[in-house]
């Protein structure tokens, strides 16, 4: 069984920044991936273009990063039966409860599987494919176990440091 | 010039007692106008294929209702450059302002005129739909001015009826 | 290759009419489950036992359904490593919008994939686990393609009465 | 048929700079446009002779931004029967929430045109009123067909750079 | 001294069972008033009418009643130098968040004096008026002095009734 | 008559700054006021000294600036029968919608006036407090009339120079 | 050592359904407590009369439950050092949010221990306040904990009816 | 009777900052306290060792501190029966509001005493825990009594220095 790939779009090259910490996640786990800048309003074709043929591609997971009236991963979803994983992200005043509802509130029969809000969002987008991936795949399961273990292991060292300070 | 009619999308058949607010304003104009089922997410085809052809189909006007992450008006403002008008509609728990910020908080380059929540703002979208066409229709443009005229009846008869309450 | 199955938890069992749709949305699939009450708050220990012998006990998926400060996903998430569905439910005054933070606001490293409040949440959870499932499950992959057909066909139907409106 | 110019209106010149953003989009189609500070509030007199003489005066749109309680657009709207667009502005502490509902929530009889909070919103106001005046202009028609072209080529020229990145 | 009367405005005849609180919190100290449904949107001339010679025609409050993008009080504080108060109603599925943050954020320079949305915020508003008319009127404010005795005795006599609860 | 003065108080002397613009504005029309530091739950004692002599010592309006869970103008208000003005300030993360709540919300029997957050409420505190005053007092009324003509000249102003910008 | 009672205070004798959930926690574990209606606002001296004196009378901790401006636990708590609960309330439109803050933003140096809106938080309000009493007492301790297991209990009573579900 | 102390638990250490001051407040009254670093979701088991063993360790009160979907409070809360008092930080775009409805709307049965979002949250979660520790410790009693006189001494001398400004 091959490995599959993680697709990562997102509306705008602003976005990019806060996407590259799914894509950080990803390379943590050795779990290929392309991204792309592809808007649902400003290119449209763009996206179906990619995600139409994402599956025969090899892709496993599409990972949607958007701002305001975020309708990526809505769209995205619109377009295929992979699992999408939608990254609401602040652009604007609002703080991102624009994107977030637009994002999370999907009318039944088309899933979006959201995150949080920026940065923290993006990672565990990153996460959340690969623990997707690693439902058939023993390796990730393994890697994901150790990252949480690595997880423990920091807080465990900066409580002690706390315990040290005068 | 031919009168230009007004297409109607609704994204499921459960927003069509509200919309048909929008299909009444206009009747009262005598405007044209037809209404679709089409989901953003359900049915990206049949929107396209609608909204695609609109304007060499001799519409105007779009006017999207649409509820939840209603990314309706949107996806249709992704694929013409008619006017496009959004109606956030009230459905599920959160009162409709999932609605309102998916539909209202559109990233620049491709605008949807977002009107208000619900069955006020649907009355509204037609009334909208038909003060773009009266820009360039003086007929219709007589209308709305009639429309405001008899608003002013309507509420000076009300306000009558108050003064002689007891 | 076995079929992994679903486990969906719920925090109470007033939450059942709602998560029984995310259960319907499995079962249309013959994807199999099991729906366990146990409190994230209540029963910390049940919910330990049910999710740390998951993956072991043939579970790819877990659905978790909580209202309020709805903490069940995140203290499912965080003792497994499996994709991790949560659905806020609206309990209590406030539409539903304080479990939906709770649930979707997950701080980095532990993923929760959240969908909409309430009933469309729920239907879209067993549509997003079926997804999960489906990256490396042909057979799954061709059922979702047929309920996305199957919808379109709905949503062409109604439309059609529509039309037939006099 | 003479070109339509496009009225532009904002409650204090603290919103110019956002509010050039319409004016930009404008200019980018050859539209013509006056602007003009006035509060309906504070200068409720100007306000309703600009707008009672604009159908006369060759105006086809009108653009209004305001901020907090944001009634520019609804009090422009009650002295006209041309489309109005609304700006919300993101003035005070409340990021712009405050005009978002002052000026989307408009009771049945009086539609404004809203579009998103601060700059987005206000560049999308000017390819809003362009798109109203292209109903029955082939030209701008043409250009805004032309501006989406654009906006594809840059999408593509940013994604084509991010593909280089190492 | 001629003692002042009070204006109460509202934007519909659907406010009227709400707005009638006002005019009985008013009636309970023998303040005069008249009441008129005069909407910003859809007779602002009307409004203007009667605004503007309120304070000849010896009125010395304005209470405005509106809901949704409720314009009503900022409308009439602009075209008058008279105390007026803002009560939002909840109109539509917002719950009244759209009034109140039309009527409270005022920009600098015309206030409004806003109270609490719907019923409790009509009945402050015939309360307020009494108290800012008994600024310079010692029979009204020693009316006032008396209410609020009756409401001490009331609340004396329910939490008597509570202790006599077996 | 005596001219009466307004007593403006606030939570912490943190709100100082906002709190003049309030007495900016007093100072303005030569009406005298005193300021105070003092709140409702840390010196609920020196509130109540302050407000329960208010009247006879010839103050005609009390303002209460206060941020957070603001209950400054709900605790004078309980009091005293002199209207109260509060002045919802922003402190802390919530950018004052706290404080609007916590001011405007007041229960049936006992009134605040609220303004906007922050400083264009407090600006308008100051003013409201003025039109109060001058309901029973002609130069007031006067003075009021001049600024509003003043604002309008300001407006000509910076309108005439945006004409002129190249 | 004598237990500490509990004095339960609420604004209105409309809070008296709800708030007899917090006296069913408490009298589940045999805890004395009175109750009693006095409003911050409209009984400002009862609510002091009954607090200033609560230590000296026997009473432990105060639980306070009031809606819209719910100032009633800052008030209380700026007349005791005994810890205060208080309860959010939902009255009127804004389903309870408005009580929610303006109980829990409470300004440094007088806390209040806010619980959540409505019926949940009032029966978690007696809990808590058993919870603080059993600090120094084994007994409520123990049945803190005999409750806790009941709970348990009868979620496993529920789950085990819902395997049964054909 | 010895002294209880208080375990102070924070999910980050970015959240040090913030929760020192809860520490200030009890280090003031010469109340013994613990701080750790652990996180509900990260280390649930170094959290569950902590909270299981803390009453018998000596420990009266838990002041738990996190942010975004804060379930710490809710996650102790679970484990222990001593009063748990939680701390909702602003992490992420949204302002704290996110921590807020996921700590304060805990589901009856277990209660956490919320207090306001931030530093002035986290110095009353120091001066609520105090407070419990002084229900049956009269030193602690005397010391929140001269605390609360000092607050009224500081705000007298700044008022005193605001009556001095020119």
């Amino acid at each position: 069984m091959t490995q599959k790939k993680v697709l990562i779009l997102m509306g705008s090259d602003s976005d990019l920044k806060v996407m590259d910490k799914a894509a950080e996640a990803l390379k943590g786990f050795g779990i290929a991936y392309e991204m792309h800048i592809a808007s649902a309003h400003r290119t449209p074709k763009k996206v179906m273009d990619l995600v139409g043929g994402a599956r025969q591609n090899g892709f496993g997971v599409i990972i949607c990063g958007a701002g305001m009236a975020a309708h990526l991963g809505g769209v995205v979803a619109a377009h295929t039966t992979l699992p999408v994983i939608g990254v609401p992200l602040a652009a604007g005043s609002l703080g991102g409860v624009d994107a977030l509802l637009a994002t999370v509130q999907m009318p039944p029969g088309i899933p979006v599987a959201c995150v949080g809000v920026g940065g923290p969002g993006a990672t565990n987008a990153g996460l959340l494919a690969a623990s997707i991936l690693a439902v058939h795949d023993e390796k990730i399961e393994g890697q994901l176990g150790q990252y949480r273990k690595d997880m423990v292991k920091k807080i465990e060292e900066k409580d002690a440091a706390l315990q040290q300070r005068a």
